[in-house]
Formats: structure tokens, sequence, C-alpha cells
């Protein structure tokens, strides 16, 4: 019963068994090993995007960190949800990588930013020129944290108001291939052909062991990411092992049929929740995460079953009964079993009714 | 009719007369000067603080940022208000000389903090350890930038909350004096015997040409602060100017004279716009700046006549009529006469009148 | 006949099977999984340093730059060797993660550090005070870049300097293992003992996948430097692999076992080329290195041959017949064969003699 | 006998009377005041540089980084001498500004560049592509730190080396003044048309409170210099008063008269050492510095008389007696009188013969 998150269950099988393969003799580091070429081809075809560049970092904090950097001035500001992992779980690694570039904080349900947010905060930056930050980027999130799934509309809708704006758009996609079965739309369709200039395409959170892919779909400033990668200590020099997890990743879908595990997994959960009496699901369930809130009881129950999985807003995993005002965030993954969830959801019912 | 801002006055005849007096042969440079000595002992001695250090720079944005990144971490953050000149002014000089520390933007009447706004902040900082920046520096305004000045309660409330979490505050005073003739406290009282640790005393927008002094009350960083300030490229070889007008600022107490003026001339200002049918007083005029609002009619005329002041918020001066949304911000400084305030008011009145 | 660099060689057995075994339901991320506590154990017990703060990160180039950077300020200097890898192979990271330090280049034979040099360096810096930057830290590399160890005395006297004169002392052991089983000597005695305060230990270049372990002797800025890791994007969520990487390769001295492979076939190498009548060893081999040159129709042999290595001054790795000035940079790694050896030394022998 | 530097020295009077002049009534702040519109038609006229972009800031340590920065990535490298003031005494301000850059020593005789040790740095620059700096900015001084102006082949020469490496060159003109007058060239030869892009124009040095320009031949990253002097704080709301320093610094050529003046005053004092028995020229006077050394007597008797100036390698000001390695650096500045040199001389020369 581990719903704490998606970076805390196991990598793929397929993928361990690609890094294995991958032990094999003497080949060339930092990227320069053959199986990278392959995994460049890969994303560019799924992507439908030829001339992309493509790069490969371990963390998700390091894809989004280098991306944004890559995108802004220190003197700039980047839009970005209030409740975003870059402004709220990275401690300041935007900050650090774009060398003091501010973030301004946007409105919106589910974690996902409103078109009239993000508007009003443009039309607010920059008015007295040279004295005011001036306008970066804008960094939007899907599956966004509270679960949520930006529709392409949506999508499009905040894209093109960054447009207008010369605003170059980066997307965090630690969960992508979340969103992406979600949406049921292509790749492309859901970055580049609406407007998305940058993706940080993650792995980590969806069965492999620690690797993020950064695509740049307007390679002008990939020299420059290189150097930033590099300078940021994240070029691996051991690099055959993160194409090779990326390699098989990519090969025949599995990036999207791990996904559909992880977001079936959030579907029987919600439903099994919204059976069990004096639960309430508080956000959209689109991808794989679930947030519901339930009496005191029911968290007792759980938690002394052994569950495990963090109060909202986010604090240490549960320890000890928590207070009435508690909300559960509750994260699947590739590998949550049917099991779990019904022994989760029966110990939360079961404890309510004590 | 000039009320862009009190920046834009001239510097008073005591200050000139300095600057002309210490042009007399060598002197030793960067703050070497004997006259530098004579400062520091003037400043401790007024805010009877022997061991505080002091050290001047030339502009307000150097002043606080030197001080705010000598009291944080890059990963920590600078609580201030949403309206904070550090915010919303300073084209993110303290990000960049803190080495990327974030801002968390709080709210309260008059852009001073209320203490709820910060309370709240402070329990949302870290509350996931490593991941979130850390607790930094709280910084206050008075006068703030709505004219408005902290009372000693409202400092020492904030200071309180402050001194509880381990958070050092930092007060830019760039219109330190206006506040202290207000209050009618002593300098101490509004800064160290309140809990405020570093201080930006603000001189340029009070009668000297460029020039702001900050004292650290507490010295245990100040040897950083001055690698801070030397690397920042704000040591001066010339400081005997510098040191020459602060001289004369506290010599017979001139700074509260001038403040004195400056402060007058709002209350005319003030007084004569109230009794102006159709104008409003939009926020308390506690220091030199009035916030006030009349129908577009009185703005034409008043600009026709010469008038010069700033919409606000804050965009460019007002060139031509602007729309009926429109607000002024209007700042007296020491220079500023009886005469120019009544033509104002006068041409306001008969525009609306029209 | 794959000499190019350590860290193109494969994971050592051990090491994959660890990483295998981990992939074992879920675990906590972030380094709170509990193999992690007993890698801590594990340093701290070998290195005799029960309040060592240790920690893991992916790279060499993010351990020595957070290491440094959590021993420096912004303006201070960083001694180092002119040929160390933080100078020369790191684009900048030192700089970028200290916040702009400098980087005071010293001599030495076999890219070792003269105690000269040092003193000299130290002696002139900060001669005037504020405008100069400030004495910061030493940084020492073992096995160094061309091939060299530190004696325990040479150790003990760069040390002993650097204590006189306050600034503490930074091991880059990228290449640790490799001196460690050279010298013979205990790890406290290659470190905290003779006075090294932070230490890079490597891994990634004595057959793990890529990981590095950085040690604080001195715990006293630990938080400083997870808030740091954590903010570089250096903090993994499937820390469980480093973990069990690391746990692996310090099990049954297998570590120690790894390095004594690749120095053995350095002296294989070493012993090899001696006896090619043309050839020249041009420094010490005291770890797994050899720097040699022979005439050019051997490198043309050689590359005919398969082999694959670095000139020196390093450039991309040699492509069609070099100029005469050529010496050849020579890395064996634990998994390097005496049968490639052998036939590497054939090929130059056969080559020269043509 | 003042010769610690000629940033000791008092303003011009003509300066003064600009200053007081320019202080009536009230002028739009932030180089908004019209007297700013003159001074950038006078320095593109004295340059014949039509396009160049001109700001005022009050050090040159800022002029320097700001110009440098708006230079270099801080991936990259600032080719300089070793001696020179933005490596040795900016307390590593170009770090700052740059984001981290790092700074190649060059050598070269009288800390002017020589063309092979340029050279030679850029050929060992950027050899293994990502893994190292790239190449960034060529800074020249002239006058150098050791007195010496370049002639207009040496920046030529410079300069071409540069231009054929796609490196833009700055040219740190703290005393370009007196390079000037010592040239007898136009500005635009010393500058552009030479292959000077941003030039760091100094007046502090030659009879100005405190203030220099920079200048950018190239106006492409005009906007980004702005944004980087705002967020630097070395954006000046009372401007005014710099621009009307420099109005009155170019006005009937009164730079190049004060210029002159401390040049002359140099080669007075140089032909006074060189008659004084055992005393000796130890660098070119091209301006107006002049290094000597003589026996400790005469340093002495100097100092006794009341002389002040600084040993070399710069320590601080001589205070009691030298031992015999010291060598004096001497600076002479516009007010520098025929009397006080004279008596210098005697004062050393009679202390010799003591």
């Amino acid at each position: 019963m581990f719903f704490t998150s998606d970076n805390g269950g196991p990598a793929a099988p397929e993928i361990l068994a690609a890094v294995v393969a991958a032990n094999t003799g003497n080949a060339m580091p930092y990227g320069n090993d053959p199986v990278m070429d392959i995994v460049r081809d890969q994303i560019r075809t799924l992507f439908e995007a030829p001339d992309a560049a493509v790069y490969l970092v371990g963390t998700g904090t390091a894809a989004n960190s280098l991306a944004l950097a890559s995108m802004v001035q220190p003197w700039q500001t980047i839009y970005c949800h209030r409740l975003s992992h870059i402004q709220e779980d990275e401690c300041g690694a935007p900050e650090f990588y774009s060398g003091g570039a501010k973030l301004t904080l946007l409105d919106g349900d589910d974690a996902k930013i409103s078109p009239d947010s993000f508007q009003n905060a443009i039309d607010a930056t920059g008015r007295v020129g040279v004295h005011n930050v001036q306008k970066g980027a804008l960094s939007i999130t899907t599956a966004s944290e509270l679960g949520g799934v930006y529709t392409l509309n949506e999508i499009r809708t905040l894209c093109d108001i960054a447009k207008s704006n010369d605003i170059p758009v980066h997307m965090d996609g630690a969960r992508f291939a979340n969103a992406l079965v979600s949406l049921g739309c292509s790749p492309a369709e859901m970055t580049w052909k609406s407007g998305v200039e940058t993706l940080s395409l993650g792995g980590t959170k969806n069965g492999l062991m620690g690797v993020e892919a950064v695509v740049l779909f307007n390679p002008k400033r990939a020299w420059e990411f290189e150097l930033r990668r590099k300078r940021g200590g994240h070029l691996f020099s051991k690099h055959r092992y993160f194409s090779a997890q990326m390699n098989a990743y990519f090969d025949n879908g599995l990036w999207l049929e791990l996904a559909q595990k992880a977001n079936k997994a959030a579907q029987r959960l919600k439903a099994g929740l919204r059976q069990t009496e004096g639960a309430t699901i508080l956000h959209p369930v689109d991808a794989n995460t679930v947030f519901a809130s339930w009496p005191r009881k029911g968290h007792i129950a759980a938690v002394n079953s052994g569950a495990a999985y963090y109060h909202w807003p986010k604090t240490h995993p549960m320890e000890g009964p928590p207070d009435e005002s508690f909300a559960a965030r509750l994260v699947c993954n590739w590998a949550t079993t049917d099991t779990e969830i019904d022994q989760f959801v029966k110990a939360v019912s079961q404890g309510i009714d004590l």
C-alpha cells in the first residue's frame, strides 16, 4: 500500500534488462555511445520533430532547471503555477541555474494555470522598463501537481498568449506519459504543435531508474544547453546506462504501457474511494494521482494497516493520527497492484465505520 | 509642479556646500578619508549603537541588495510586501546579489506587511525540508511604497514574529527620515530597539546627490559586507564626496529638517485635494507621498498646466489624457514649494469643474 | 585495446548484481532508503570517522563542485593545480556552484602541487584587503591528472601550509581507490588524519555505473551541502540504486580489488612500453594511467589495430596519424585485460620497427 | 607629495562648477535628464561613432564588470593580463557580474599583453569541447597597470587575433585620456577603428568626482547592458550630477588638458629620479605613473618628509622603513604640482646620500 510517490516504485523489468545488457565491454562516455543516437532518433520520430535536440539528465530538477535557464535571462521572470514543482519542490534550482531569474506565481484550478491569471501577470510585467524584471518564459506542468491534465485546447490557449508576447513555453513533463495516454493525442500535438518549445520528458516516475530527457524543439540554443549541462555537473560519463534505459522506454511503446497501468490504478483507487462513505475526491483524477479526504479514523486505520502516503499540503509522510483537516495525496505507479488498492480502500472504509 | 519623485529634486544647499568644501587637496580613497570616521560616529551616536558597522553606497538598490545578500543564503527566501521596491523596482537586484534567493510576497494595507500574512508565509516555508527554499530575512519598508509609515508597535510585532523564527530583519529606509519625523520617535526605537538588524538609510530622496548608508546593528558579517560592496563595484574611490554629504546631512539635524519640509508639503497637498470636489485620497498620508484619484478632466488640466507625476500602478510619466481608472502618485520633496502645491491643486480643481 | 578513459569501462558484476537486487518493491526516495544508512556506516567505519557526513551524487563534477561550494565564499579563491580536473575539465562548474569564486593555478610536477607554489600563491592573495579575492580552499587531486599519487608526506605538507592559513582542504578523489592501494595506507591516513576536510570519493571510474560519494569530515556545513545538492538538481529520487552500488562497492573490499586490477594493468602496460625501443614513459605510473611517447609510426600502427586513446595535451580521440609531438594518455580500468595490453604494446612496437 | 593614486586627487574646478550649476530645480531621474543627451552626442562625436550606446556609472569596477558581463557567457573565459585591474583589484567583480566566467591570465612586459601569450591561450581554450570553458572576450588596459601605453599597432595586432577567433575586445580605459594624449591619435583610432568593441572610459582618475562612461560601439546588447546596470544597482536616480560632470569633462577638451597635466608631471618625476644617483626607473613612463626603485635610505627620507605612495607589488601605503626589495609606484594626477615633485625627488636624493 505504497502511495507516497511514483518515484518510490521499482524500475520496470524491461528497463533493468536493458541496463544489464548495456554492461558489455567499453563504451565512449558522455553521450557519445551509439545507443544515444538511437534514442535521439526515437524521440525525434515519436515527436515528429526531426530537428529537435535531445539530451538526457538524471533528475527532473536538472531537466527543468537546465531547460528554463536556456530559455530566460537572469533579469527575466518565469511564469508558473503557484503550486508548480519548480516553485515548490526544487529548493530554488530554477533561480540557481538561471542566474537569479524571478518566478511569477499564477493561479488556476487543479494546479493548471488559468489564461486570465497568465494574461494579468504579463500585463503587470515590465511596466516601468529597466526598473522591472522582464518577460521570460512560461512553464506549464502536465500532469499537474494536483493530478490534472491540460486539454489540448488549454495548452494552446496558454501558448497563444505566450506567443503574442514573445514568451517561449516550457513544459514540465515529469508525468508526460501519464498525461499523454490520458489525452490520447500524439506527443507532437501535446507539445510543439500546440506551441511548446522545450520539454522536460520524464522517465523516473514512470519506470526508469533515474533518467529524464530534455527535448529542445527549437535547437537554436542547443550548444548552450550542452554547456550548461556540463557546467551543472549533469553530463554523465557512464551515459550508456542512461541511453539504454531511454531506448528500452520507447521500444514497443513501453512508456505508454507503464503510464496506462499507473493511470488505471488511480482510476481504480478513485472508484474505490468514491464508493466509500465519508470520503471525498478533491480534484479530477486525470492521470495517476488521487487527492481525497475522509475522517480521521479512516487515516488511522489505513496507516495502521501499513499504508504510506503524504498529507496535503505536503509534509513528511504521515506518522501517527493526523488532524481533521487532513487530505491525502495518493500516487499510483506502474507497479501498483489492484490488491494493494483494494486493501487500502478497505482499510480506510473500515476505519471510518469504526 | 514636480511630483514625479523625491529623487528628482535638487540637493540641499548645505550638501552642495559640503561637496565643494571637500574638494581640497588629496584624500585617501575608498572610505579611508577622515570624514568617514566622523560620519560613522554620527550614525552610531544618533542610533545609540556604538558597535554598528556603517557603510556608504551610491544607490538605494545597492544598499538594499548588499544588505539583504549579507543576511540570506542563496537557498533562502526574503519575505517582503508584494509592492515593495525590492520586488517591483530593482530589476531583480536582490536575486542577483544574493545568488538567487527567492522573494516571498506578503500582503497588507498601504504597502505595509500584515502580521498574519507574514506568519502564514513562514508556516508555509520549508515544510518538506531540503526540497524547499528555507527561511531567510524579512524586509520592511518605511515609509512604504504607498506612503504609509509603520507604527513602532507594527514594527515590533513583525520583528517579534521574525525573531521567534530566527529570521533577521532588514529595513528599507529609503525614506527613513520621512518616517522618523512622522513617528517622532528616536532612530534607535525605529530600528534595533524594535528588532531591526540591518538598515538601508536613505539620503538620496532627502536632499543628497546620491548617497545611502547601510547600518549593520549586528556587525558580525561586516567584513563580508565590505567584500560584497567591493565585488559589486560599489566601493567608491572618491569616497570623500560621499562622506562629506553624509556628514552635512546629520549636522545640526539637517536630515530631519529636510524630511519635515517634504512631509509638510505632502500634508498641504493632501489638504488641498481633500477640499477639491471629486478628488479622493487613497491612502493615509503618513510621510511625503500622496495617492489620490479624480476625474479625467482634472488630470488633463493639471498636465496641461505643466504638472509632472506618475500614474499608479506605475507606468511612464503621464503623457496625454489618462483613462478614467487613473490614480496619481504625488511625491513631495524638501524643495517642493507651497506655490507649486497650490497651483497644482488649483489646476486639478479647475479641470474637474470644466 | 580501450585506453581512452577509465570511465569507458563496464560496471563490475557485483555492482550490477546489487542494482538488480535493489529493484524490489517500493523504497523511500531521496536517500531515505535503508541501504543508505548502511553505506553511511561503511564509509564512517572505513575512514574511522564516526561523525562524517556522507552524501551520494551522480558525477565527479557534481561531487567536486558541491564540495568546494560548501567550503568557499564567492569572493574567495580555490587553489588548485594548473592541470586539475576542476580547472580544465568541468566547464567552470566550480565557479558556477560557488557563485563565482576564482581558481588560482599552481604548479608542480606530475600534476601534483608543489608546496612552494602553494605558499607563494597564498602570500600573493589578499594583499590589498577588500580589493582582492580572499583565501578560500585548497583542492588536491590524487591520483593526479598525470597519474601521480601524493605521498602521505606530500599531503601533510600541503595541508599544514593550508592549516596555517585557515584554508580548508578538499581532495578530488575521483581515483581515490587507485591512490589508496598505491600507497597502501589507511583511508583515514590519506584524508582527515593528514588534514583533508572534504573528500570527493570516486566510484564511477572504478567499476560503478555513475556514483560518487562526498565525505565531509567536518560536518558543520552538512545541511548547507544537502541544500546545495538539491538546488543543484543532484538529489536523486531513485536514490536506492546509488545506495546499492556504493554498498556493494565497499562490501568485501571490492573497491580495493577493482583498483588493484586497474593499477596492475597500468604497471604491465608501462613495463611493456619500457621494453619497446623508441618509447618513453613520461610520468611516474603511480596508479592506473600511463603517459608515454613514441614515434609516429607506432601510433599509426596502434590505431590501425583498433586501439583507442587520447592525445595529450588532450584533444579528441586520435583519428588518423598524429604529428611527431604526439604523446599518449593510456588509462587502464578494472576490466582491462592482459591480452589487450600485450596486443597494444605489440602493435606499437611493430609499428615503430616498420 | 601625494603619489598614492590618481583617484586621491581633487576634482577639477570646471567639474565642480558643473555640479553646482546642475543643482537647479527638478530633473528627470535615471539618465533621462537632458544633459545626458548632450553627453551622448559629445562621446559619439569625439569617437566618430554615431551609433554607439553610451552609459554612465560611478566606479571603474562597475564599468568593467558590466561591460564584460555584456560580452561573455558564464561558461566562457575572459583573456586579460595577469596584472590587470579586473584580475587583481576588483575582488572578483567580473566573475560576479558575468555569472562565474573564468579569467585566463596572459603575460607581457609592462602589463601589456603579448600577442604570443594571447594566441597560445586561445589555442589552449576549448580543446575538449563541452568539457572546457569557451572563448569569451579579450580585455586590454591602457594605460596599463605598470604605466605602459599600447601603441596603435599593438592594439590592432591583439584585436586582429581576437577577431580571427570571434572574440570581442574590451578596453579598460580607466586612464584612457592619459593613454590618448600619450599616443596623440584620435579616440576612434584607439578604439573601434583598431577593433575595440566596448570601452570603459574613465573619468574618476582624471578630475571627476566618481563617474565613468561605458561606450558600446556595437549597440546590439545595449538593452541588456541597461538591465544589467539597473540590476547591479548602478543606475543612479540623481543622474544629473553624473551627466553634468561628463559634459564638462568633454567641453573644450578639458579631459585632454587634465590628462596632459598628469602625464607631464610623471615625465618631470621620471626625469628627476633619473638624475638621482641610485634610483632606477623600472618601466617605460608612457602615461602618468612612474615605477622606480632606490635604496632604503631614500624611502625613509621621502616618507619622513611626508610623501605618500604604495609599495609594489602593492601592499598598504608605506608605513615605516621598507625592506631593500622595495619598489615605488608613483602616480601623478592633474593636480600634482612641480613643487611637490621636486620636493619629493630632493627628499629621495638626500636620503640616499645620507
